[in-house]
């Protein structure tokens, strides 16, 4: 049968909709306060990669905020393939979000006294870069400013406090680079904007353990270079050892292993993604196609009535 | 003639309507990254307060995060009269964002690629705590987790990034008090959510000055002190100082000033709002009523048609 929505399907609080009818009220403490959790997962060749992962993570990240909503896991996956089905999308990008509500007028305005609700939608694969820039690696700057500690937001509970990452991508962008990466307060990497970073240092691959979201590609990576019998080491990563790299890449759901060619202007690898990127890269896409850690969405069944 | 929606108005780029038909696209970076600034003014008695200060914050605010509006603040000026004028509302709570939209599929992901828009809305005024709370005193506690350091996110333009705040809100509730106050990472005073502090020892007032927001009300509390003949000092103020204060309060859009009568369980001044905070807050309430700094909204022309 023919997808009912194919640019994108939502769901909040459980009703299904197309994505352009799909809105928070503004006085919504999710929005107004950015009190709300979030998780992306990503399906391709109609199949979701690490579903599993991804509700489990999503979960930790709502107890973490105390964002409870009705739906259990099994709900929520359940919710997510109907979503993808009724795009028809055989690559998307779905967003799963709790948002705190707000509370009622005649209570006091604590989060307490609200009710969290889960909100979702499932669009057309979304890249982190363009094609072009995939290709020929991305270009990086070190941020002036430093990525928000965890002592104050956890940064592994996925949030949408972006504002040192929003900052960050201009000073990328006036300097003429595609994108920023963080540091810590003591100098240490922490992460760019939607993405992990990795340094290879004469064959060995290490990434930052502290300070960051551990993405789900990440961790694909991990195991990827253990499958290869590539070291990886996950520890703090000074700047310098970013620096002094022979090859840097990123990792993201939105486009998985993305080399980067040059940072602060200093050119890597000739300015074409290294040798260790590309094996890591070509390594991820094919195992993705072989079903790795994959969920198949089943596109048959007539859309339920809602 | 009758207010149009009494309840409550809204602005969202352009277009006038009732608040509960004001919301926001779930993908837009004004929610999906807080990628957005904003103000709060309070109508009082028919007036706005210190609009022409509010105006001038949120231009700051809007400048910094680079969102830019098409409006200009004479605009911004007319259109909050319009929806105060709209609702009738007498005493209202009037909250003005800036959001950067998000980029066409067709563009990168980046902010440059969105064009900011203004939204805004004026609903009946909203208290930072009930009445009961106001005359007894407000319970606080010292958050243990630090406020998000102004090195990562500029605190004086006005943000919603509460994930520390709404954390810290928790964890008085734990512990049976109203609201938390949250240190900085060298364990001094900031700023509580929605809220400036104040510490008052040996007849002197002190209040901090830097890590936080730099209120309206908190503004209009170091003037009234000067005006009452009271000391005055924004400066570093030392979680040591607060909790050796003989009184303690704060100051609010939503609430003017309001006394702290328990610090971590610790009883202030008997347990009632002390005689600096008293008369500070008398005040207050008095030059509002006598017009200071106020600008009239002048309800009777006839609602122009949209």
């Amino acid at each position: 049968m023919d997808a009912m929505w194919p640019t994108g399907a939502a769901y909040i609080n459980g009703r299904f909709m197309p994505v352009g009818e799909a809105s928070i009220p503004v006085t919504e403490w999710g929005y107004r306060r950015s009190d709300v959790t979030y998780d992306v997962v990503s399906v391709w060749d109609g199949a979701f990669f690490r579903l599993d992962q991804h509700l489990k993570r999503f979960r930790a990240s709502m107890e973490y905020f105390r964002l409870v909503p009705r739906e259990s896991d099994s709900d929520i996956r359940t919710m997510l393939h109907e979503l993808v089905r009724r795009t028809g999308l055989r690559e998307a990008y779905v967003a799963m979000d709790c948002l705190r509500g707000s509370a009622p007028t005649n209570l006091r305005r604590h989060p307490v006294n609200a009710r969290p609700y889960l909100l979702a939608y499932a669009v057309p694969y979304v890249w982190l870069v363009p094609q072009e820039i995939r290709e020929q690696g991305m270009h990086l700057i070190v941020a002036s400013n430093p990525r928000i500690p965890e002592e104050c937001v956890n940064p592994r509970a996925k949030n949408f406090h972006w504002a040192d990452m929003t900052r960050a991508m201009f000073e990328a962008e006036d300097k003429g680079a595609h994108n920023p990466v963080l540091l810590d307060f003591a100098g240490n990497v922490t992460e760019g904007p939607g993405f992990n970073v990795f340094a290879v240092t004469d064959g060995k691959v290490a990434t930052p353990d502290r300070g960051i979201l551990e993405g789900i590609t990440r961790g694909a990576v991990i195991e990827l270079c253990e499958k290869l019998g590539l070291p990886c080491e996950v520890r703090t990563v000074p700047l310098e050892e970013l620096r002094g790299a022979d090859e840097i890449f990123i990792s993201s759901t939105a486009g998985g292993v993305i080399g980067v060619t040059r940072l602060d202007g200093r050119i890597l690898s000739n300015d074409r993604p290294g040798p260790v990127t590309a094996k890591l890269g070509e390594s991820y896409w094919r195992f993705r196609k072989e079903g790795w850690c994959n969920e198949a969405i089943d596109y048959d069944p007539a859309i339920a009535a809602e």
